[in-house]
């Protein structure tokens, strides 16, 4: 029955020309809303089956956008690539894309996921999540051509204008936690990070050992590191205030919360991500705008999708500080 | 370059048959994974491109299982379904499925989207959420008998087995909690929920009702509703405490947060859900088994899809008591 309805049809009933009919289904960002709505309640109702699958043979594009979705962890960090996926959603829609997940489970199982999707999906395009030092995801796509963009700067020796990036100022970040508990009269502020390494971690603590110095105090040993958790978080709190700290910069709410439950009454303690937690315990937190950080990423490829030889760009976004009572 | 390369190409520098290279692209499942590896690396390197357009319209199986996604909220109920999503996508890629994202602010709008998805990338299935009393979507998809599964049972009228359907015991869960509560020697346990009215927050507040009186106890006036939120957490806790309550069994994490805000030394709190934040506080929770809810969502649709007229089937899981130190 579908079969039989055709683009002409549809055209008739909506009172618009077949371009209009294709364009809603192949072009959505080129009409306008009303249009597109009507164009697509005739073809539900006439039940006309452009399918995608005759359409992207004839236009080369799938108008997915594949992206990975990871384990939950510890459920709290997790929830900061959650909310960017919201977020990458709803303005992959507005652009007329839609996202396509898959797991993985380290760079070399992400990479024979993307050879199985490009195979038999074709997504147009990849984000790229938790980049990191000596990323061979970036160099496979870059090699092949795949278009894609990072949320999350490149952190090896690759030129950073060879492929589109967005990524937050976590240095910025830690500056502004550092420069909060010094404003408070903290002169024994120290920093409880990830071990050495990661380009995430290290840019974190930078932020941190710059403002110090901005103010003539010197890092000392006022640092700790481990694996991220409430653990790590505890350990190396009880550490550092046996070491005379008085307030602790860390650089995630699972850590902010593991120094939380050793620091007495006195003690600040500020987190990084501002995540569900941080609001529900009063956590002073450094907050990422995710939602412009999504935006960002999905301007930058279809910027990259809609020109030949697309210019390379990149964004690092300023994150805010989040003040609640923990300092 | 990629088109001239056909499946004989790759058949012949695998080492394996045309049939085995077809099966790793249209039914991965038949496939053993190391065969499928290995003709997956040879695809890659002969750059052959399979063509999942050309194959759909082969095989009239796009692959994929779309499900919507929703703004963050609160931060803290959300994430039981960012939880599920995550289950979803790795059960999905075992079946051989990939997860087509989507938004939509209500039934309405959400049904555009069906039209919208079904037109452009025709989803093999959907998978629905927060299923009510009702619920558009059901008798849209059922009318147009489009498969799908719903993450969340029938609330409505229509006769439950219409369509496949998994979800939790949300009465089982806060009956564990009440019968902890009075297990713990309290006898004036009250309960914190929503407006009557919703199927899931008259299904909690059931769980309560019913095991006070199986203990011979009266609900009296030991219940107060409202929106979903921390604010009503605390104004609720406020009230049931001064009418005497001992213990409260709460329908959201976000409510028994509200409600620990409030409670004094020896007020025992129950939150529904076990999210991140009650781990984080120590808060006593139901914990879903979303894991194993989304493993069965992509049992229940793979049988859909296979079979021409498939049993509507449904499972409803047990939640578990998460405890900790909050009650």
């Amino acid at each position: 029955m579908a079969d039989k309805v055709t683009i002409t049809d549809v055209a008739r009933a909506a009172g618009v020309s077949r371009q209009t009919v294709s364009n809603t289904l192949n072009s959505p960002e080129v009409v306008r809303d009303e249009t597109r709505r009507h164009v697509l309640e005739v073809i539900a109702r006439l039940g006309y089956r452009a399918n995608q699958a005759a359409r992207q043979m004839r236009t080369g594009r799938s108008r997915l956008i594949a992206i990975r979705i990871d384990p939950g962890g510890d459920g709290i960090n997790g929830s900061v690539l959650d909310r960017f996926l919201h977020g990458l959603t709803e303005s992959a829609a507005r652009a007329g894309y839609r996202i396509l997940l898959y797991t993985a489970h380290d760079d070399r199982s992400e990479i024979a996921t993307f050879e199985d999707l490009i195979a038999s999906y074709e997504p147009d395009a990849f984000v790229l999540t938790a980049t990191h030092h000596d990323d061979l995801r970036t160099s496979w796509l870059l090699e092949r051509r795949v278009p894609f963009v990072a949320f999350g700067r490149p952190w090896s020796d690759l030129p950073r204008t060879q492929h589109p990036w967005v990524d937050v100022d976590g240095a910025a970040g830690t500056a502004a936690a550092t420069r909060h508990l010094l404003a408070a009269g903290h002169r024994r502020v120290g920093f409880v990070g990830w071990p050495p390494g990661s380009g995430v971690g290290d840019d974190r603590r930078a932020g941190w050992e710059r403002t110090l110095a901005e103010h003539g105090l010197r890092p000392d040993d006022l640092h700790r590191a481990g694996e991220d958790g409430i653990a790590t978080g505890e350990s190396a709190a009880r550490d550092l205030l046996g070491a005379g700290a008085t307030a602790l910069v860390c650089a995630s709410d699972s850590l902010a919360l593991g120094a939380l439950n050793v620091a007495g009454p006195g003690v600040a303690v500020t987190g990084f991500d501002d995540t569900p937690v941080a609001g529900a315990i009063g956590l002073t937190s450094v907050h990422q705008p995710l939602g412009e950080a999504a935006a960002a990423c999905v301007a930058l490829l279809t910027r990259a999708l809609d020109s030949a030889e697309p210019p390379a760009t990149h964004m690092l976004l300023q994150p805010s500080l989040t003040i609640r009572r923990s300092a």
